[in-house]
């Protein structure tokens, strides 16, 4: 099906084939395009933008990547499926981020089909391809990381991560920055810094206010950061979208029915309740 | 990965492997595992049950299909993947109601899949496999239809079914009844009566409701129903869903971090904010 960029929810379908096409050459997983449609929930009441909130999330996610000894963006099936570009584009903001594969549903293939779309969207250089340590608290297959990457990182952004893995992750003492729709999600839930924006979005964010930091004198520093504040706002603005919208289509138009009348050959009709 | 009875999401990690197996062989397509994702972000707010106000629309679409001359259910690889069951049960409790195959995504492997899965699932009678007429107002690939099933339909249950074909439905004049989770999508919002409840609940709640019904000696009749109060009890209660998920994770308990110490070889811990 050809799709025009009139239709009003383009962008939104162009993300979906993407991912379907991605998910017919294994890059992602069946759960993972199950839980970009929870995620398309989320954004559709949000409004599909970048909240002021999240945005002022960005900044600080941006201050903290540049003031961390050892950041590390960890990137699954699909991150590196819709935001490969934003991922090179945040390492160039950030040099000294390491890019790391991090599978739910590891395999030596899709770890290296996502350094390939890594590399394809201009990412140099790409780490945890081949998974050399663990991280205690979690089940062995989910645990597997790369020694230079995640395992010694202090600060880790986990877009689209897994609740279990962003928990032991912080239980661990890193700082963990999450990038997720649902702000009731444990991803969220148990970041330092939960970022609630579509990843392309957030990406695109945090690498643009990392060019600006970059520019002060100011030494980088872990700034506080208020994420119950930051998840409140979340809630309130989806709480708001979901209002507007009911408001907006509470007498749908509908197109007129009552001129149309069964000519010879017509399908079946039902009888009007009187 | 092995899943324990007892998980808290276990329903609805189980319902995401059915659809995963069925994706892998090929009966669900990508978009609808993304679909899949959207309605289980709705029904989390929804409580994941049946609301009071979902309960008496099935009632009344029990009431509509046994006073149907030609009623059909319409169905997609999504509700045979996971509710082939639920829709063998509806038959026996409604027999004059007609399975009709029905696919956004139409090639004649998938219509077969999804007969086949109907029959595995104990319904004896299935048409839609070769569509043999077009409902007007649509794409070609997307009208096509049995012309002994939908095309002279009195009332068609469409569960799950896309927007264009619910509106191209209804404006034949037929009475639509839509299950769908999303209040806000373009089926529930042109639907006569839309159902907002989870696929399986529904279709075996309008069973129950069938066999009920059948006890009494009244003659069937297409009662009124009032679709914006259905749609605006789903709403509020969605609405009610998330400020309770809000205000149940305000404060989330953590694991506590404070009598963790780096042991020698642990990895990277982060430097605290003073």
């Amino acid at each position: 099906m050809r799709l025009s960029p009139r239709h009003p929810r383009y962008a939104s379908l162009r993300v979906r084939g993407q991912l379907a096409r991605a998910h017919a050459s294994g890059l992602v997983v069946p759960e993972g395009l199950i839980a970009h449609g929870r995620g398309e929930a989320f954004d559709y009441f949000l409004g599909e933008r970048t909240t002021p909130s999240a945005r002022a999330a960005e900044r600080v996610a941006a201050e903290w990547l540049l003031a961390a000894e050892h950041p590390v963006v960890s990137v699954n099936g699909n991150v590196a499926a819709i935001a490969s570009g934003e991922v090179a584009r945040l390492v160039r903001a950030i040099p000294h981020l390491e890019v790391e594969v991090n599978l739910f549903h590891r395999t030596g293939t899709r770890a290296r089909q996502v350094a390939s779309a890594l590399r394809a969207g201009g990412v140099a250089h790409v780490i945890g391809v081949r998974a050399t340590a663990r991280i205690p608290g979690l089940p062995s297959d989910r645990a597997r990381v790369d020694r230079r990457g995640i395992y010694v990182a202090d600060v880790c952004l986990v877009p689209l991560e897994d609740g279990d893995r962003a928990e032991a992750l912080r239980d661990l003492g890193k700082r963990v920055i999450s990038v997720d729709l649902n702000p009731l999600s444990r991803t969220s839930q148990s970041a330092d810094l939960p970022i609630v924006d579509e990843v392309r979005r957030a990406l695109r964010e945090i690498a643009r206010a990392a060019e600006r930091r970059k520019r002060s004198a100011a030494p980088f520093a872990f700034v506080p950061f208020d994420r119950y504040a930051a998840l409140g706002d979340a809630l309130a603005t989806i709480d708001r979208g979901l209002t507007r919208a009911a408001a907006r289509r509470r007498r749908p138009p509908r197109r007129p029915r009552a001129g149309r009348r069964p000519a010879p050959g017509t399908p079946g009709r039902s009888r009007r309740t009187p």
